[in-house]
């Protein structure tokens, strides 16, 4: 089964699930062109993570321990959404970076929450040690089969929506959502990385000529802050060209999107415009852009 | 001329000026069917206003004086825009109501900006004199043919974009808005007007069968806070069923938005979703219910 095929399943078994989420061409940003936005932060818990959530319950089958996950918080909370609404218990095991937004959307559903000092990797242990014990089924945040293949099904969307653009950025953390995105495309059009200054495992992959640790930090940790990129991600994505952001450079983006906008998103889910707001990647005269928006979940709550 | 040719002329002329804003069918609302929602709060400065600005401002001929405004906030931010994207000078008048958020949104176009004592009508009486002083151009916020027509692009863009629904809810303040829509319509869906308890300028009008003074008060005021509705917008409107909602229903129904879909929309942005969430409309087993959210400029700046 080609990655299309896997794709195009994931999008017959996750309809009606997931929503489909907006596209926008967006003008007024104070670029010398408009810009081709995907609304994914609008998806089910506020980012694409419910696609990939959904598409491996949904192949099953779950074991009556139910399903363990580890996140930096948005995977966490697709996680145990998707599982409240299919009926399966879910343990969900999150970093403290993760943040009260991230934290109220999975206590939400009423999954069983462990919040784990560190980081993401630090989280992932605990969520392997526990599978080990209970027999519980681990959703990988993104080095799955599943996983990859769910959020494979935003660019499919995306292009079901006359998608117009040579270029398209997509943030990396461990790679999942990127990964799925040159899995469906496969090599259609260019697909730029993302990564934050501070936490650039993909790139450091690229330049070792393989996966490799990195430290993480940074205003978009509890979303990017990958250790180390996925195997499956990598290697699709070995070759593609990936460009850094400040944490700076972040924070002006999402700034930016609020001002010009009214989107208000998470600063994972603004490092991809800040690519281009910052100069970091430089489209040639005549290059149709577009730029995925990725989660929304900020803490504090606006609202509050 | 119809309304329906008024309509198409003012499509035609602010297209490449205003945003085409996107469409969402939302599930997860807690509601007992999917809700399609327009995102007009993502128009170029967070409301529909601009597309009555740019129909007004283009169909000229703007006097050397060039323009002025009374507006609760968002009108003057969308005719301040336009007017400086045009190349016009605007003289906008607001009330003190109108919040950070406004008025920074039409300081930030250079625009010349004063803040009267009071509410809309207060500011409205100082444009006025300002127009007979000086011959700039008044862009009356709802009841001038160029302002309705404008706003009635909006209707037609979002059935061009495939709505389907039997019903549409719309947010009331001095009737620009649901004016356009039933102009453009003219009959084809239920339209259902919601306003805030405490600024029911409409629902006073139907009772009295013809325009009344009301008080205005309450979270949406800087918005939906007309005293009296506009006489164009009451003679498409005056037999349209109408509802009434409480500044709590609107602070609940923008938390629901917040919270379940990440979007951010100023209290009158929610109103017409508060209609639904509240029970203040009820609409009928099977009938397919759209909610146009139409303003995002909140203070304080999340963000901030």
């Amino acid at each position: 089964m080609t990655w299309a095929d896997k794709i195009e399943s994931a999008a017959a078994r996750i309809k009606g699930h997931v929503r489909l989420t907006p596209v926008l061409n967006a003008d007024g940003l104070g670029l010398d062109r408009p810009v081709a936005l995907k609304l994914e932060q609008l998806q089910h818990t506020g980012s694409f993570k419910a696609r990939g959530a959904f598409n491996t319950l949904l192949q099953g089958p779950v074991p009556a321990a139910g399903v363990v996950a580890a996140s930096g918080g948005n995977h966490g909370a697709a996680v145990a959404f998707a599982a409240r609404q299919l009926g399966y218990p879910a343990r969900i095991f999150v970093p403290d970076i993760a943040g009260p937004a991230k934290l109220a959307l999975i206590r939400d559903t009423g999954a069983d929450l462990t919040v784990v000092p560190g980081a993401y990797a630090d989280a992932l242990a605990q969520a392997q040690a526990h599978e080990a014990q209970t027999g519980a089924m681990q959703i990988h945040a993104y080095d799955a089969i599943g996983t990859l293949a769910g959020q494979g099904t935003l660019m499919r969307e995306w292009e079901d929506q006359g998608l117009e653009a040579d270029t398209v950025l997509i943030a990396v953390g461990g790679g999942g959502l990127i990964g799925g995105a040159l899995a469906w495309l496969n090599g259609r059009r260019r697909v730029v990385a993302v990564e934050p200054v501070q936490s650039a495992c993909l790139s450091a992959a690229q330049q070792a000529g393989q996966p490799v640790d990195v430290a993480v930090s940074g205003v978009a940790a509890n979303a990017l802050g990958a250790r180390r990129v996925g195997q499956m991600a990598f290697d699709l994505a070995r070759d593609i060209p990936s460009v850094t952001v400040t944490d700076d450079a972040i924070t002006q983006a999402q700034h930016l999107l609020w001002r010009r906008l009214r989107l208000l998103v998470e600063p994972a889910g603004a490092a991809a415009l800040a690519a281009l707001t910052s100069g970091a990647y430089r489209p040639e005269p005549g290059e149709r852009v577009a730029v995925l928006l990725c989660g929304g979940n900020i803490a504090p709550d606006p609202l509050a």
